[in-house]
């Protein structure tokens, strides 16, 4: 069998994003055990600098040893008892996969539904809590991945702020990419995922639980059904005690810490300044070719363009050439918006002024 | 903040291993979309690797994205409903671990134990099985990384062969360091780690189920209560439909990949070899200077000695020099043996002769 060769890609779909060569020598530099002392220094300044992204002071800030998904399971299923109440924002793929999951962990789920492409209009999903009160989760999607949607959260996280219930966001594609502020806007729990504006490679999530969501996890009756993302035994590893609880994927954290590293360097709000502009610029430019925005005006994320389809193009035979002829990746609808619209994203690494330039150029022989 | 620049280690603890330049080198390579076809090709190549190294002709042979852990959770959550008999041989920490990840699914958990260091007896196990007939699954763990010791399983493979019984095995430690045939043994559910033998770094589980198996997944009543983990839905990934699930972690999957290839060029046979010849070197060397083995004779594991410290040495000292003077990282014990022996591991890449000579010189100097 032959030495791996994968081809050059410029990754403008969903994610993952493209990474930077700080990352990649992190992920080839020869590894330590996970116990080692300097690894466990290491686990020490990816806490802080994973605090300082989620703009947060929360002691429980932990990559999970898994991809995004690994986060939302995380998020549900360390606080939700058999028969708790859930209240989810459903208006894509995400919140949809939202019910699932906290259905498996036994909750009574209530959906608060909009159409894709919108969001969860803020009074309609207060109005759902005030008839939830004893809820124990409000569940949303900061960044709708499925449909460019970019949720508002500070209402929100304003009415919940003196209630039991624990404010559950999902920032896989938000995070590091546009403003999301834990503390201010009084989210309990947040999960994200490394391989979209935090440019590291798929594999590891980063959760933060606030004191309230600790508590919780402390009182939970029963035991969390999964050992695997278990934070009442991964807190000890993570915090001073060092308890052995599984073998850190050492490779994947030398590059989470050497991404989070680059990102300090850029600092946070010229990342977002970053990621806003030349969001703008790629819209345009799509209009201009004939694709149209598909999510709500004034309520569109920055890192990822969803637009839909020129009338009589073929979507699948249009995103071949472009992988085949220019190396270039953009994502597919998903779930209902499937061959009716693209997603392009422009996270991290990926969102550069020539990427668009590429992309621009690609497609004027495309459409 | 300065750029990650960790020591370099001799790895010869009970996991992580060393990793080869091909593995790291594929680590370093730019990463493509967990859709893209040279991707989905890839996939084909790992699971054909697998199939090899675990020596079956399974399907369901699936590297999941998570650590060995994350495997066993696998390897329970896909089949264990609540009320189903599991029948556990618990000798150390990882059947420890089965009884605590099983019980968590829901089952009644039977215990067949065993001192630490010692084997379970076949005999002994089978008995339970028969007296616990409609057992959901028996769990043995081939080799136990907190004792060393190497459970035979051929006996109990045989008498399960005609039950409805599945038969799962741990071989986190084992998997391509000693012969673990999936098909002629009659294993039902097996999963490892890339950690160890597969001198890959950790983060990744390759697991197996065989028809059996997957037979009991399909008719599984209640949905499995892991959403992260559920091979009902990560097999249409693996499989044919490429059903997107989960964004695979790429990095990590090239790794496996070159990591599998090393080995296929190696040969099974002769790595087997390999770890036989140099785990019975390191035996003696260490006898001759005064560590006594811990595991039964007969049952040792060749990729992992547990050795009692000679009397009056102080493990954490003597650690603590042996990494600092010499950059080589041993295993302390584990659970009850802490502070008694050492887990000395000679697992893929760290096995070989200039490893032992440089602990046995290390040793020398510090005993």
């Amino acid at each position: 069998m032959k030495k791996l060769s994968p081809p050059a890609r410029i990754l403008m779909g969903p994610g993952p994003s493209n990474v930077s060569s700080e990352v990649y020598a992190a992920l080839a530099t020869p590894i330590i055990g996970h116990l080692d002392p300097d690894f466990l220094a290491m686990m020490d300044e990816i806490g802080d600098m994973l605090r300082a992204v989620f703009q947060t002071r929360n002691r429980l800030t932990i990559p999970m040893s898994g991809t995004g998904s690994s986060g939302m399971e995380t998020a549900f299923v360390n606080v939700v008892e058999p028969g708790d109440t859930v209240v989810i924002g459903v208006n894509g793929v995400f919140g949809e996969r939202m019910c699932d999951v906290a259905s498996r962990c036994g909750a009574k789920t209530v959906r608060v539904e909009a159409p894709w492409g919108d969001i969860i209009e803020p009074d309609a999903f207060i109005s759902a809590l005030k008839q939830n009160r004893g809820a124990k989760v409000a569940a949303l999607v900061h960044a709708e991945t499925s449909t460019g949607a970019r949720q508002p959260l500070e209402d929100v996280g304003a009415h919940l702020a003196d209630s039991q219930t624990l404010f559950l966001v999902d920032a896989v594609t938000s995070l590091a990419g546009c403003d999301l502020r834990i503390d201010e806007w009084g989210i309990d729990i947040c999960y994200s995922g490394t391989q979209k504006c935090l440019s590291v490679p798929p594999g590891i999530s980063p959760v933060t639980f606030s004191e309230k969501a600790a508590r919780a996890l402390e009182n939970k009756k029963s035991k969390v059904q999964s050992w695997y993302l278990d934070l009442s035994m991964i807190c000890r590893y993570w915090g001073s005690e060092r308890v052995y609880h599984h073998t850190a994927p050492v490779s994947m954290l030398f590059a989470l810490r050497e991404g989070l590293r680059v990102i300090m360097e850029e600092g946070l709000q010229k990342r977002f300044e970053r990621h806003k502009t030349l969001g703008a610029e790629l819209t345009g430019r799509l209009g201009a070719l004939g694709f149209k925005p598909f999510a709500r005006e004034g309520y569109r994320l920055p890192m990822l363009a969803s637009v839909i389809l020129p009338e009589g193009m073929d979507d699948a035979f249009a995103r071949r050439r472009l992988l085949d002829e220019h190396g270039i990746e953009v994502g597919p609808g998903l779930g209902e918006t499937k061959g009716g619209i693209w997603r392009v994203g422009l996270m991290g690494e990926s969102c550069k002024a020539e990427n668009i330039d590429a992309l621009s150029i690609a497609l004027a022989d495309i459409v």
